[in-house]
C-alpha cells in the first residue's frame, strides 16, 4: 500500500469537519487545537537514546504542532508502555522536567505492557488553545516563505547519535527539539499558512506549496544554518542540501504577505507564485532538486495523518 | 516497579485540574471529556483475532469511557501502526463501520512504521461533549450499586477465541464490545458515581467503593448473567464468581440514592455504607472473595491512568 492509497482510505473515513480533511498539523475542535504524534524505538529515536531526552523530544514534538497552529499548550495525555523500572524512573524525570519547562500538565493517558523484546512506542496527544490555527493551505501567490531559524542541526545531531564526532549542541538539536511556541504565538494571527519543519525543509515547503496550490521558489544560499553546524560540515553547497533535507528541525515555517516583517527571529528563504512544484536556486542561480526532499515516506515508512 | 510506585510517580507529575488526579475513567476539560486507550497485540487482543474486529474494539473500549461519563462521541484521534496492506484493509474498513454505526468521526491521528516483527500497538483518543461527567469517587453511603447489563460473556468469548468450542455470541461479546452510550447519556445526570466494567465487576466495584471511601457490598445472585452465558456456563456459585471477576465487559456500574429508578435496563446488585472493602454474598449468605477480584494488575501488566 502506497501512502497516496493509505490517506486515500483514511480521508474516506467519516471526517470531522475540524479535521481539515487530514491534511493540517493539528484539527481545530471547538475553542482547542488538537493533535498526536507516536514515537517508535528503532524507528524517531535510537534504543540508547537516554530516556529523559526521549521525553523531552515526545513532548517538544508534539508542542510543535501546537507551535504551528499560534496555540498555547492546555495538557497532554500519554500512551505509555512499562518497561524496567529505571528506565520508566529516568523516562518519567525528564518527562516532568519538560511539562513543567513549558507549563504544560498532564490531562491523562494509558499504560500497557509489551510483549516480551517488543520496541517501546510512545503516544502524546496535545491539547491547544487561543489558537489562531493558520492552517498549511492559505499561501498566497507573491507571499514570501520564511523559517524561524537555523535547519539542520538536528540531522547532523543524529549521526552524531550513531556515532560520528561532533559537537553536543548538534546532537541535543536531535535529542531535544524545542518547540517554537512564543514565536507561533507572534506569528499565528499574521500569517497565511503555517507548518513545523519535521520532515524537511524542502519537503515541508513542497507541501506547503502544494496544499496551497500555488509552486514555491527556495534560495538555498538564504537557508539559516547555525555556527555549530559550519563549524561542523561546513557551508558548502553540499553541506546547505544535506540540512535543508533533514529531518527532525522543529522550526516554523511560514507564508506572508511580502510587506509583512516578523516580529520574530526569521529568514526569509523564498516565495509563492502561481504554478507548481519547487524551484531551488543559489542567490539567483538554478540548482537541480536533489534526489529527496527530505524524509520521505516509503508505503511502509512513518506518515502523518495531518493531524 | 508496581502499580502504586508508577501511579505515585505520574500523580507527582504536573496535573491538570481536569485530570481529576488521574483518578478517573476520563478528563473533563471545558466543555469536553478526554479519553485514551491503548491496544496491544498479544496482550489485549489475540493476533488471530480479525481485523475489523480488532477496529471495533479499539472504538468500543474508548467509546465505553465517554459513555461512564455520560457524554456524546465528538470524535476520535488514531495512532495507527501500518502493517500489511491486507490487515490494514480489513480494519480501516472494520474502523469504517465502527465510527459509522457510533455517528463517531475521524478528529486525526498518527501512522507510523514498526521494525520488523512488533507486535501491533493501536491508540485512540476519544473526545465527547455534553458529559453530566459524573465522577467514580462520588458514591454515598446508602448508595444502591447498579450494573447495566449481562457480566461474564466477553469472559467466556476470550477461552472461545483461544479455542475452548461455545457459541458466536460469546465470541462476539468478546471481540465487539458495545459501548453504553444511550445508558450513559440518560443515567449521567442523576447517578452520584459512575464506572465502565472494564477489568471485572468485583474489582471495578471495589475500586469505586475505594475511591468514594466507602463500603461496598454485593449479591452474587443479583448478578445479571445473559441467557447464552447460562447455557454455555452454567448458572453454579463458580460460573457467577468467574462471570464477575472476568474483564472487558464494558457494562456500565453506577452508584445511586436508594430511591432512584433507573431509566435504562439495569440490575440492582449491592449497596454503600461507612467502612471500607468489598464483602460479598448470595442472596444474604455471607461468601468469601475470590483469590483475585478481576484483570489485577502485575507490577507489568496493564494498568490504567484513570483517566
Amino acid at each position: 500500500m502506497t501512502e497516496a492509497d493509505l490517506l486515500a482510505l483514511l480521508r474516506a473515513l467519516p471526517l470531522h469537519p475540524g479535521a481539515r480533511g487530514l491534511r493540517d498539523d493539528a484539527a481545530v475542535i471547538g475553542p482547542y487545537v488538537l493533535t498526536t504524534d507516536t514515537l517508535v524505538e528503532g524507528v524517531h529515536f535510537l534504543t540508547h537514546d537516554p530516556p529523559g531526552d526521549i521525553a523531552w523530544k515526545l513532548l517538544g514534538v508534539n508542542l510543535s504542532d501546537l507551535a504551528a497552529k499560534g496555540a498555547e499548550p492546555e495538557g497532554v495525555l500519554l500512551n505509555y508502555p512499562l518497561s524496567d523500572p529505571d528506565w520508566d524512573r529516568a523516562f518519567l524525570a525528564g518527562f516532568d522536567d519538560a511539562l513543567r519547562a513549558y507549563a504544560c500538565p498532564l490531562i491523562g493517558g494509558d499504560t500497557v505492557t509489551l510483549p516480551s523484546g517488543a520496541p517501546r512506542i510512545l503516544t502524546l496527544t496535545a491539547l491547544g488553545r487561543d489558537a489562531a490555527a493558520p492552517s498549511r493551505t492559505g499561501a498566497q501567490s507573491g507571499d514570501a516563505l520564511w523559517v524561524t531559524g537555523p535547519i539542520g542541526d538536528a540531522g547532523a545531531g543524529l549521526a552524531i547519535a550513531l556515532g560520528e564526532p561532533g559537537p553536543s549542541e548538534l546532537l541535543a538539536a536531535y535529542r531535544r527539539p524545542v518547540p517554537r511556541l512564543a514565536e507561533g504565538r507572534a506569528l499565528g494571527p499574521h500569517v497565511h499558512a503555517m507548518s513545523d519543519v519535521s520532515d524537511g525543509l524542502l519537503l515541508d515547503a513542497a507541501r506547503m506549496a502544494e496544499a496551497s496550490g500555488l509552486a514555491v521558489a527556495i534560495d538555498l544560499a538564504a537557508v539559516p544554518l547555525s555556527p555549530a553546524y559550519v563549524a561542523h560540515r561546513g557551508d558548502t553547497r553540499a553541506a546547505r542540501i544535506s540540512a535543508a533535507t533533514a529531518g527532525d528541525d522543529y522550526q516554523l515555517l511560514f507564508a506572508a504577505a511580502p510587506g509583512y516583517f516578523p516580529p520574530v527571529v526569521a529568514a526569509r528563504i523564498g516565495a509563492f507564485a502561481t504554478g507548481s512544484g519547487l524551484t531551488l536556486h543559489h542567490a539567483g542561480e538554478p540548482l537541480p532538486l536533489p534526489a529527496t526532499l527530505g524524509y520521505e515516506h516509503s508505503p511502509l515508512a512513518p506518515v502523518h495523518l495531518r493531524p
